[in-house]
Parts: C-alpha cells; sequence; structure tokens
C-alpha cells in the first residue's frame, strides 16, 4: 500500500471543523446543537442575489466556464457599485474575482512568499493562514496582542521584533479580525502600513468583514493607506458581504500589476470561480444601503447579548468586539479543546447543547488554553439560550478551574 | 516596491488560456471567432440540472456553508444514483466533493507526493498537471505516445524507464485523454495497475470525459483494476459530465482510507465547495440515459466532421479519438503559438477567424511545434465553418512549411 506524502499526513487538521463528526453524532441523536463555532450567519440573503440566480436560470441553455478573472459585468460593477462608492478607488484591470476570501488570501500569500520566507501575522489570527503558510513552506511570525487590552496592536516595535531582513515578505492583516472581532483604527493601519513601506513589504489585508463594523466611523481600508498602493493586496469576500456565504465569491484587488499578472496565473490554473455564485454577486451589487444599515443593527444587538451574557457569567471575560461577528472570550476552564468536545458528547439540557471553537489554533503562541471564540451568528432568543446552556456547563464541567 | 514570490514569476502561464487577450481584442474589433481552444462545450445541460438550482432559488432565506465534502445529498446521489451504476462500486465516505475535477486533481498530486518527489504522465498531457506540478515542486516525468501511433501506450517498459526508487510516488493519467482524446483500452489500465501495484504507487486517474466515449465497449475505470484498491484515486468531474462547466463541481474518490482522510483536510481549508454548482448537481443526478446517448451522437458526428475535414487538408493528419471531445492535430507549420496568434491577430474571412490551442504546452519532450489540439465542441455547420477557415488559413500562414 502506498504510503501518502508527509505534507498531507502533517497537514494540520482545521481547528475549527475537527470537532464537526462530533456534533454531527449529536445532531444524529437527536439533540439541538446551537452553532455558536463557525461564522454561517442565518440573516437573509438580500433578495436581489437569489432572484439574479433564478432569473438566470430561466431559459438557460448551458453553464459555460467565464473568464479565470470572472465575469466582465461582475468586475466592472464591483468596481463601479461597491469599491468607488465607499471610497476604494480602482480600476477593472485592478481586481480579479476568486474562489471566495480562501482563495484571494490563499493565492496572494503564494505571490508574496516563497518557501522559506516569513510573512508576520497579528495574533490571534484566522487559523487558516496557517494551513496555507504550512502547504507553502511559509513560517508565520506572530505579533501578540492581548485579550484584556482588547486586542490592540502593541506598537510597531513588535513588528519590527519579528522582521528578518531578506525572509519578510509580508504583514497580513484580517480587519475586522476574525476571530477577535477586532477592528483595527486607521491610525493602527497607517503605522502598519509605515512599517511596510519601511522594509518594502506587501500588506495582505484581508477584509473579508468590511461592512460588519459597529463604530460610527467608516471602515479604514488598507488601500486607503497613503503611498502604499505597491504594497497592499486585498482579499476580499463577496459573498461573505452578503450573506451568500455557499456562494463562494471573493475577490482581489491591488494597484500592483505584478501581483494582478501572477493573479490571473493562479487564476487560469482552477479555469474559472463558480458561475452560479457569480450571478449570485452581480445580483447583490444593487443590494440597498438599507439591508447593511438593518443587518449591521441585528449585529450590534446580538454581539451585546453574547458579550453581556458571557461577561456575566463567573470567571468569563469577553471584550466587546467593533467588527465581524466573534467575539474571543477567556472561560474558567483547563483546556478549550477538552471543554468543546465535552459539550458535544458530554452536555445536554433539554437535550441541547453549544458549539464552541477552540481559540488555541488561533495562536502561534504556546500555552493559551483557556479561549474560545463566539460566532454571534444566532438569533437573540437562540443566542440567549445558548448562553445559557453554556453558563451551566461552565458550573458542570469537570475541568473546571474556578 | 517589493517584488513578487520567484514562485509566482517563474510560474507558468496557461498556455490554454494565454492567447485569450488576442482573442478578446479581435471579438471587441468586431470579429467572429470560432473557439476551437477550449473544451467548451456548447451542449444543453440538463433541464433537471438548472430547474434544480431554480427551485431552490424559491423561498431561499440565505445561501450557507456546507460540509467541506460537501452535502450529504449530493455524496449519496453520486454514490447511488451514478458510481454503482456505472459499476464503481463505492461508500460515502470514500467520496468527497471537489471544487471541479482541477481540484480534485491538484488535492491527489499533493496527498501522493512531496516537493523533489515525481509522477509520471504520459505525455501529451492535460497542461495544467504541469502547472500544479510547478507550484508543489513535483517533477512530472513523461511516457511519449506517438500521434501517428494513435497515442498508444508504448509498453509498460516505458514506464519503468522514467520510475526513479523512492522518488517516483505515482501515475497520473486522463482517460479519456486530454488533449489527445486517446481511449486508453482496459488492457492498457490494466498494465499500468499492474506497474503501480509492483513498485507500491498511486495511480491518479483523471476521468472527467468518462461519459464522452465513441466506442461500443464501456469506459473502463481505473477504479476496477483489480487488487489495486489502495492505490488509485479517482479524480471526476460533476459540471463537465452535464455540460455544467461553470458550475465547478467535481469529486475526489478512493478505497484508500488516508487518502480520504488527507482530502478532508484540503476541502476544510478553503470551506465548502460551491453551493449553487451542488444543488445542480444533485439536479443532474436524475439525467436519463438518452441525454448521454444524443450527447454521445452528437460528439461522434463532429468528431467525424472534424478529423475527416481536418485529414482532407494538405499536409494535416489528425487520428481519429474515441474519447473526450479533443483531437491533436499535426499541421504544415513552423510554430504552433505564432500559427495560434496569427490567427487571431491576422487572419480574416468574412470577418471571421478560428482560435486553436498550440499543443507544445501539452509536451515536456522539446520540439513538437506543429500540433494543435482541436476542441470540437461547436455545431457541425459552424464546425463546419470553422474548418474551412483553417484550411484556407494553412494556405495562408507565412509559416507554412509545405
Amino acid at each position: 500500500m502506498p504510503g501518502i506524502s508527509k505534507k498531507s499526513s502533517s497537514m494540520p487538521a482545521s481547528a475549527i471543523r475537527k470537532l464537526v463528526p462530533f456534533s454531527d453524532a449529536a445532531e444524529a441523536a437527536g439533540i439541538k446543537v446551537y452553532h455558536l463555532n463557525v461564522g454561517a450567519p442565518d440573516i437573509k440573503s438580500p433578495d436581489c442575489a437569489i432572484n439574479a440566480v433564478a432569473e438566470r436560470c430561466k431559459n438557460m441553455h448551458h453553464l459555460s466556464y467565464t473568464n479565470s478573472a470572472g465575469l466582465m459585468e461582475l468586475r466592472k460593477g464591483l468596481v463601479e457599485k461597491y469599491y468607488r462608492k465607499i471610497g476604494i478607488d480602482i480600476e477593472v484591470s485592478e481586481l480579479l474575482v476568486d474562489v471566495a476570501g480562501s482563495e484571494a488570501f490563499s493565492v496572494a500569500m503564494q505571490i508574496v512568499a516563497d518557501a522559506g520566507d516569513e510573512i508576520i501575522v497579528v495574533e490571534p489570527f484566522y487559523t487558516n493562514y496557517q494551513t496555507f503558510a504550512f502547504l507553502y513552506g511559509i513560517t508565520l511570525r506572530t505579533v501578540s496582542t492581548d485579550i484584556r487590552n482588547g486586542f490592540a496592536i502593541p506598537g510597531i516595535e513588535a513588528f519590527e521584533a519579528v522582521y528578518t531582513p531578506g525572509k519578510t515578505k509580508a504583514v497580513l492583516i484580517s480587519n475586522p479580525c476574525n476571530p477577535s472581532g477586532k477592528l483595527f483604527t486607521k491610525e493602527e493601519m497607517l503605522q502598519i502600513g509605515e512599517f511596510c513601506r519601511r522594509h518594502d513589504l506587501f500588506l495582505i489585508s484581508d477584509e473579508v468583514y468590511r461592512e460588519f463594523c459597529y463604530t460610527d466611523e467608516p471602515h479604514f481600508s488598507a488601500m486607503n493607506i497613503p503611498g502604499c498602493g505597491q504594497n497592499v493586496i486585498l482579499a476580499d469576500s463577496v459573498s461573505k458581504r452578503y450573506n451568500l456565504c455557499g456562494a463562494r465569491i471573493g475577490c482581489m484587488v491591488s494597484h500592483n500589476k505584478d501581483v494582478m499578472a501572477a493573479a490571473l496565473k493562479f487564476a487560469q490554473s482552477r479555469l474559472c470561480p463558480p458561475v452560479f455564485g457569480q450571478y449570485a454577486a452581480i445580483g447583490a451589487l444593487d443590494t440597498p444601503q438599507s439591508y447593511f444599515d438593518e443587518v449591521r443593527q441585528e449585529y450590534i444587538l446580538r454581539r451585546d447579548t453574547a458579550v453581556d451574557a458571557l461577561n456575566a457569567m463567573e470567571g468569563v471575560y469577553a471584550p466587546r468586539p467593533y467588527g465581524a461577528f466573534y467575539t474571543v472570550a477567556e472561560l474558567p476552564i483547563d483546556d478549550a479543546e477538552s471543554f468543546a468536545k465535552w459539550l458535544l458528547t458530554e452536555w445536554r439540557m433539554d437535550s441541547e447543547t453549544v458549539m464552541v471553537t477552540p481559540a488555541t489554533s488561533f495562536y502561534r503562541t504556546q500555552g493559551i488554553r483557556n479561549q474560545v471564540r463566539i460566532a454571534y451568528v444566532l438569533e437573540v432568543p437562540q443566542l440567549k439560550r445558548a448562553m445559557h446552556i453554556l453558563e451551566e456547563a461552565l458550573k458542570a464541567y469537570p475541568g473546571r478551574t474556578i
């Protein structure tokens, strides 16, 4: 029997998804599981997006490939109806449609770094950054942030400390941040931009949660850092923005021509982005601002529900996030992975339980074992119930530390 | 200004798609281009596939992620309504939904080989095998076949000749073959299977054109090579089979548990396959056999139209293929890349021209510069017209060799 490659056998399993078999088993046994573990919102997709797909299905003869860079109608639409409206001034040639945000940052990482190179990330970070870094032989160097300080970046000297001349090629940041919900301020982004310019580094800015910000100021995109036009690569999602996660449509944006030429070669290797999803994305471009306003109000309500409930639990600490739909919470537990598994396999309240994501995998720093990521993606009554179940679980968990 | 990685700058551009800017320019100038260059059929998709998407759009609330391995309904459906029917006996756990055939073989290559390892391919081969091998640091070793011999494999000693103990990890073959249209026989596949078993190699069988076979015998899948259950990884397409190329749905199938466990990790890193496409694929499972019979008759007609026309041209040789919808033709030209570009930029007949793919990139062997791949994916009247334009072009081409 032939053996599989070292790369694929030692590849880390998704921490976010590796608990799925346990939740599947619980659900198969009739247990209701409140999914606080994945950023899979239950918010309605805009009608114009779904209708666009249905409309194209009428009298459809066959579904062809599109250009590898995506349908021109979608690329133009994104530039004119979305990016320019929010103050990101780009040309169509500076945007390429990807198979969701995942492909955008995965390809961006390969465009900036070879095997053996380094990329600086702000910790905690989205776990698949590490997965792709592993696959491409890239080393992630981390700038740590502190839950007790609201995950603010500690100052640019922390970036300098992990900068290796000749090896460091980029900073990769998600803003708003998955998993912490931290919204990096304009000042923080300007500092990072200055750092990248000084050392001639790329700045990969994962802004898939841009429309999920809860402050009064508009989101400050890395695309608008002055003087960083050749440094910044924007990894963006369309499907996430419109609660169409399954559509798998995102894009890469950059003023850097070499980056876009390389991105096209990667795009050609997978032929084209999913076309039904591209139709949905074209339709979604007509989403009215009121949709975003309503979604924003809803998430503020959910955030406050979750964060208030968490902080009311004994021994629990959760900062109030200003972006995305996650918060990282410190729990009075021995080990988040054991706790998350125990919730799925042991803990039941009226045949219900909750699922959370251990935050361990969002850190490269060892030893942070008492944090979990909570996605506040349920409606308020369900979220309240889920918080109640979590609170009772914490009292009963054999590995509790208080 | 930061420089992009060596990997992305030296990555080969898709030979199939790099002529696209020239065809775009021709079309923008009002020229009709007959696309014989890509395997993008104009055959109608099954109504049941399109209707399934339209039906799911009705009252759709939002489009969630699915399991990374795909919707269970689709996985079960593929096993029960497709694979078992055609004699490929697998369990649901032995199948995972991929983002088209491209992802399936791209991931399979990474599962079998590390950087520095070797994979044996039969030449000419699908050009993206080389693209992915480049990205993963895998060396392709080639077993050459001869157009004048109908691209038959030359005997297993040719495989032995390129086998490197400790380095060779797999054979990768497409059957029917893109680009040659060669349908490898049961005997050829058994020989390759025996070779893989003897040396403990994986056999990645890319069978995305399985339903496009033009002999009276059924297609012989690598999955049915006796004693090779742990060796074979099937890379398959759903969207290609049903003329839904843009849906981007394929799958990986293997009895090897380590392979499937690794495949799931790769699948999790990109979250899930496109969901509208999965709905189309679920609907497509109800496609009646009569659909395939009609498509087959149509392609036989197109193949004969193309191949007969090609062989009637002075100095042209094209074998009659028994699978897929391509043929490779030898033309009386100096250089296929120059010729293909000349067709798009210079040659016009009543404001029309044709686009073909230079076969150069389907070979690792240097020096084969007079072959092109012709995709017979147009309706017969259009195909006849395209052949006429090609015939006249060959008479006028400045680099003609007769």
